[in-house]
């Protein structure tokens, strides 16, 4: 039996108060949330400034001026205008071009490096203004472990991170975010042409309805793979994927001595 | 009663089986080290040799040139070549200019942008030569969160994580490293003159003392702070740092909706 849809209102009601409830506990003084032009940046900024107001969110937007569509540009100041909140502009391209001085070129590490030094940039705001960095991720990117480890996986909080991403563009969607955002193919944009569903080799609505029968109805892997129509083969590779991503969702493992 | 102290031969064994484990199961063809000049990074260095062979360590000296001491760099060249592996040297200096180019002056946050700037620098050689990083921080400093988030403390494994810093110290004896950095004091090097037991306001024989009886023995925090001569306000500035370092120790907290 697949789960019932969910309800986004009382999620919406949750997510709200948990931001609220983080910032308290820290003893800090907002957030600070990196604006990158798609669905999951722009729900987990509207979702911070329903719960902390507009002055206690800061956002940041860190295009690569030779990777980033201008389009994603434009979406992520429309977000910050919208929300009223202060917004900081960093292009990261010369930032990566002073690594990249010391480092023989190589496409995925290049694209990782993208991420890890838009987390030292947000990093740099959050001690700077005493406020916490708001995560980004879904449900769905972090269990197929679609993320950069230390890059846009090094956050303080998760606030949409049991929102498989299907779910994240319907929040969108009652959060009155555009539709250009809303449609917009998913992409880390770690280099020009990425898309998530190209490299993943799967759509999310695969991944969504997969996981949502054999992890949330633990159903076994060939019952959930023939509901959603695809092959056994297919589903084998989703199970696959999360187990050797397990280690971007714990702790750097110790080596215990003393038990 | 206080623990019966660390039986160091067969903590070295552990740890080195450990090393040749994590590799294997990560698929991976060995390990990439930071190496500071420190004796944290120097013992772990050490051990990852002696686990993996010369041939599959990596290790990355990573001086910023404004901040960290010629004799920092002579001793990790020392601890390089001692080891006969492969070294490759980034002075980050350009690099973190590069980025203040687009921030303002301050002293914590740049000095936490440096840690970070290092972590990235081992992901992309972790990645590039499909690696893993064996991160360097003892128990002494993730207890009490002496670390960056993401910075020194974004890493794959964490082999002497469960050694506290004067057991650090032995163990660097036994494996022969040099006294020089064996009897340095202990520093991140974030900014000139920067010393942890400074910085900490108490010395690393009290904290590893302290978390011995309070963590390791579980007696109470007045016990553990008057059998080592120390205050009951300064046992309560221990707990206190070691709670509000709980997130350092954990994932980001996800926003749990489903259950």
């Amino acid at each position: 039996m697949p789960e019932k849809p969910l309800d986004l209102a009382a999620a919406r009601l949750k997510i709200t108060r948990f931001i609220k409830r983080k910032v308290v506990q820290s003893k800090t003084d907002g957030a600070v949330v990196g604006i990158s032009g798609g669905i999951d940046s722009a729900v987990a900024a509207y979702l911070s400034v329903e719960a902390l107001g507009s002055r206690r969110v800061l956002g940041l937007i860190m295009p690569d001026g030779r990777v980033t569509p201008q389009e994603d540009i434009e979406d992520s100041e429309s977000v910050a205008q919208e929300l009223c909140i202060e917004t900081k502009f960093v292009d990261i391209a010369s930032i990566h071009q002073s690594y990249m001085k010391n480092l023989e070129p190589n496409k995925l590490a290049e694209g990782n490096l993208r991420a890890r030094i838009r987390m030292s940039i947000l990093y740099y705001h959050a001690n700077l203004t005493n406020r916490i960095v708001v995560g980004t991720g879904d449900r769905s990117e972090s269990l197929v472990g679609y993320f950069t480890k230390f890059g846009d996986g090094g956050v303080d909080i998760l606030p949409i991170g049991d929102l498989y991403k299907s779910e994240v563009r319907k929040m969108g969607e009652i959060l009155g975010i555009s539709r250009s955002i809303i449609t917009k193919r998913s992409s880390p944009r770690l280099w020009p042409g990425q898309t998530a569903e190209g490299e993943l080799g799967m759509t999310y609505e695969t991944i969504d309805g997969f996981f949502k029968m054999y992890l949330d109805a633990e159903s076994g892997l060939r019952r959930a793979a023939s509901s959603l129509g695809v092959s056994p083969d297919e589903g084998k590779r989703v199970v696959q994927r999360y187990k050797e991503t397990q280690h971007k969702r714990r702790m750097p493992e110790v080596c215990r001595i003393r038990h």
